[in-house]
C-alpha cells in the first residue's frame, strides 16, 4: 500500500458528516443481528429494577438513561424536568376471615386510599361487571368491601383492555360513590399466577378515595366460589384487607431527551420512544424497558449509517404509568411545530404484526413504500388510523403524523403490571424483528422529501 | 307388566351385596364422564385450602375427609393419629441493599431457623451448582449468605427433581457446616414467574439450622445478573433477609382411612391413596388434591360397580411434605401383611402416560391384560419396576406389589410448592383420564384371582 492510499483511507475516517447512505433493506438485516435493544432493557432492569414515578428509584433511571444515551453517541442529551403528585405503595395483604380461611395475593392500585396499620374487616359484595356495580342501589355498599370480576379474555390488538381496564379505572370511584368501605377487583389481566396486576385508578374531585386493590387471577377465582357456597348457607364472606400506601405530595419527575441531528433543519424532526418509568411490582421489562430500548436501538443504526434529512428525536418519558405526566408535559413545551412524524413502543417485547398509518394526503407512495419494506418481517398494512400510543398521544393530538407499528399483545395481559414483568419475558429474536421493524420506517422517513410538517389542527 | 314381574324387579333392588360386575371397559368409559374428582378437589382447595403438616388446618382438612369420605359412602372411615415436629412459616422478605436495589420474592424452606425480626444483611456469595458449595473451603462463608443456582430443566417423568433437588435438600446443611449466616437458593422449578417454590430441607443432628430460603427464578436470574456486574467494579452484593419461622414443637397429624369391603378377606387388600396436608404457600390442588381425589374417585367407581373381591382402602396420608411422616406411621402400624397391591397418586393432574409394574413371578398375564385395557388412554407400558410413591413407599419396601400409574411430569415444576398450586390449574378431562386409569386398573386386580399377598423380604 502507498502512502497516498493510506492517507487517503485516513480522509476518509475524518469526522465530517457521512452523507446518508441509508438502504432500509441493509439496515433492517443489521437490526436482525443488534443486540444494543436487549442490552438497555437488561442494564436497565438489573442495574435500575422498578421505577415508579415520582420516586428517587425514577430518577436513579433518569440519571441512568442520560449516561446511557451520551455514551451511544447521541446529541442534546438532557432531562426536561417536570413536577407531579406522587403515590407510593405501603404494606399489602388481604385474608379471608370468614367461614372460610386463606391469605389472597393482592397490590393496591395507584391512587387507593390507606386501611390504616390495623386494617379493615368487613363483608365482601359481589358483582359480576363493573356494570354490576353501577346498578347497585345508593348506600348499598356502606361498611362493605365491593369485590367486582369480569371475564377478560386475551386479543392480539390489546382492544379487551379498553372494555376490562375500566373495571380498576372506573370501578374505585363507582364503589366510593355508592359508600363502599374498600374495593378489591379480580385483576385485569389473562394470566393464571398469583400475581396481582396493579394499574392506576382515578378519584374525581369530591369523591373520598377509598382503599383500591386487585387479587391475583386464581385467587378472584377462589373468592367467587366461597362467596356462592357461603350463600348456599346464607352467610356472607368476610375479608380483612391491609393496605398501606399514601400521597407523598409533589416531587419530580422529567423527560430524558437525545438525539440525531439531521441535514435539513426544515424537514422536521421525528419524534420517538417510549416510557422510562414502571409500576413498582416488576423490573419494568416489557413496560416499557423494551420500548426505550426500541425506539433508541433503533435510532442508534440510523445514526451509525450516516446523517438522515430529518431530525430524530428520542424521548424517553417519565410518569407514564400514573397519568401520561410525561407525554402530556413534552405536549405543552413542544407544541406540534417541527414534529413531521410520533412514533411510540409501549406494548411490550412480542412480533410487531402491523403497522398503521396516519399521513397527510399524497403519501400514497410513502405508506406504500413502509409497507414493502416491513413485509418480509412479516408485517401487514391495515386500514385503520394511527393514534400513536400513550406518551405521543398529546402530540399527535395537535395534528401531527403519526405511524404505529402494532406488537403481538396476545399475551402482554399476562405479564402487564404484574411482578412477573422481568427481563427473562423478553424473547431477544423478538426484540430484534422490532428494531429491524423501527429502524426500517426510520430509515425511509428520516430520508423522505414528502413535506410531512404539521398543518394546524385542519390538517389533523 | 304384571304384579309378578313388579315383585321381581323390587327384589332386584334389595340390599344384598352386588356380585362384582367388573368390566373394565365399561368401568374406564364411565369414568370419562365422572366429575366425583374435580368434586372433591374444587371442595377441598376452596372449603379448606393450604394445610400445612402438623398445623390446625390440616386437622380441619381431616375432619373435613371424613364427612366427605362416609357421604360418599365409604366404610369403616377414620383417622388414625400419629405425633410430629412441627414447623411453620412467618414473616419473609428478601431486600437487595448494595450496590443495586430490589425486592426479591422468596419463601422459607421447611426447617428453615428464623433471622429474627430485625433480619440480617450479609454479602452474598455464589454458587453455581451444589457441587461447587460443597468445594467451598471450609469458614470460608462465615457471616455471609451463600446462594445456590442450578440448571433445573423439565422432564416428563420427573427425573430432574432427583439431581436438582438436592441443592434444596442438602445445600442448607452444607452451608451451615461451612459457617453461611444464611442461604438463599433458586427455587427448585422450571417455570418462570415470580412465586418462589418452597420445601423441606434438613439439619442433621450436630449441625446449627441456619436461615434457609428458595426466591423466585426470575430473581435468581437477577441476582446473578448483580453478581457478575458487581464482581467487575470489585464489589460484593448485599442482601438484607427477614425470615420468622419457627418450630412449634409436637403436634398431631393422622392418616384418613376409608374402605371398599371386599367379599374375600384371605385376598388381600389394595392399598391405595395420595397425600391430605399440602404446603401452605398454593391450595394445595395439584399436590396432592388431585392424588386423593383421584384415588378416593377410582375406588367409589369400584364400589359402586359391586362389591369387589379384594378389599380397596384409601389412605389419605397425612405430613407427606415435611418428611412422609404419614407413610412412615402407616406402614409401622399395618406392616405388609394383608396387602395385595399398593398405588399412589402425588405427581400432579396431568394425563397419565406410562404403567409400571412391581407383580410377583407368573402375573405376565395379569399385567398384559392391565397394560392393554390401559392402552386406549394413551398408557404405555415400561419395562422399569414400579416404586410406589412416597407415601406407600414404606409398605412396599416391606415386600407388597406396587404399579404405578405415571403422571406427566412436563409441567409439573412449574407449580410444585408455590402459591400457583391452585384448582385452576388442573385440566377437568385429564383428572378424568387419570381416574379412568386407576379404575381400569382397580378393576382388574380387585377380581383377579393371582395370589398378590406379600411372601415377607424373600419375595420383594
Amino acid at each position: 500500500m502507498t502512502k497516498r492510499t493510506l492517507l487517503a483511507l485516513a480522509a476518509l475516517a475524518l469526522p465530517f458528516p457521512l452523507l446518508a447512505q441509508h438502504d432500509p433493506a441493509a439496515i433492517q438485516q443489521k437490526a436482525l443481528g443488534d443486540d444494543t435493544a436487549y442490552g438497555i432493557v437488561e442494564d436497565l432492569t438489573t442495574e435500575i429494577g422498578p421505577r415508579l414515578a415520582g420516586t428517587e428509584r425514577e430518577a436513579a433511571a433518569r440519571a441512568w438513561a442520560v449516561e446511557r444515551l451520551k455514551a451511544m453517541g447521541f446529541s442534546n442529551v438532557r432531562i426536561e424536568p417536570f413536577d407531579m403528585k406522587t403515590w407510593v405503595r405501603g404494606i399489602e395483604t388481604a385474608e379471608i376471615t370468614g367461614p372460610f380461611t386463606g391469605k389472597m395475593h393482592i397490590s393496591a392500585l395507584g391512587n387507593s386510599a390507606s386501611t390504616g396499620d390495623t386494617g379493615l374487616e368487613a363483608e365482601v359484595v359481589y358483582f359480576r361487571t363493573l356494570a354490576d356495580l353501577q346498578a347497585a342501589p345508593a348506600g348499598s355498599l356502606r361498611g362493605k368491601i365491593a369485590f367486582v370480576s369480569h371475564k377478560m379474555t386475551r386479543t392480539q390488538n390489546g382492544a379487551s383492555y379498553g372494555q376490562f381496564g375500566g373495571v380498576r379505572r372506573a370501578g374505585p370511584s363507582l364503589a366510593a360513590q355508592k359508600g363502599a368501605a374498600a374495593i378489591v377487583i379480580r385483576s385485569v389481566g389473562t394470566d393464571y399466577h398469583r400475581n396481582p396486576h396493579t394499574g392506576g385508578t382515578n378519584f374525581p374531585e369530591g369523591v373520598t378515595p377509598i382503599p383500591a386493590a386487585a387479587i391475583s387471577i386464581p385467587d378472584a377465582e377462589n373468592l367467587e366460589r366461597m362467596i356462592a357456597r357461603a350463600a348456599k348457607k346464607g352467610e356472607a364472606v368476610k375479608m380483612k384487607l391491609v393496605l398501606t400506601p399514601r400521597q407523598i405530595g409533589t416531587t419530580q419527575s422529567g423527560n430524558v431527551i437525545a438525539e440525531v441531528p439531521g441535514s435539513d433543519p426544515n424537514a422536521g424532526m421525528i419524534l420517538v420512544g417510549g416510557h422510562l418509568d414502571s409500576w413498582d411490582l416488576g423490573t419494568g421489562a416489557i413496560d416499557d424497558g423494551a420500548g426505550v430500548a426500541i425506539s433508541a436501538a433503533a435510532a442508534k443504526l440510523i445514526m451509525d449509517a450516516g446523517t438522515p434529512k430529518r431530525t430524530i428525536r428520542v424521548v424517553w418519558f417519565g410518569a407514564e404509568e400514573v397519568g401520561l405526566f410525561g407525554g402530556i408535559a413534552y405536549a405543552k413545551k413542544h407544541g406540534a411545530a417541527g414534529h413531521a412524524l410520533a412514533m411510540e413502543s409501549d406494548f411490550g417485547a412480542d412480533r410487531i404484526w402491523q403497522v398503521d398509518f396516519k399521513l397527510p394526503d399524497g403519501t400514497d407512495d410513502l405508506k406504500t413504500r413502509i409497507a414493502n419494506a416491513l413485509a418480509p418481517l412479516g408485517i401487514g398494512r391495515s386500514n385503520q388510523p394511527a393514534g400513536g400510543g400513550p406518551d405521543v398521544g398529546p402530540t399527535v393530538a395537535l395534528g401531527v403524523n403519526a405511524i404505529d407499528l402494532q406488537q403481538d399483545g396476545t399475551d402482554y395481559f399476562d405479564l402487564h403490571h404484574t411482578p412477573d414483568d422481568t427481563l427473562d419475558k423478553i424473547d431477544p429474536k423478538k426484540l430484534q424483528q422490532n428494531v429491524a421493524a423501527w429502524a426500517t420506517v426510520l430509515s425511509i422517513v428520516a430520508n423522505d422529501p414528502a413535506d410531512l410538517l404539521p398543518k394546524g389542527k385542519a390538517g389533523d
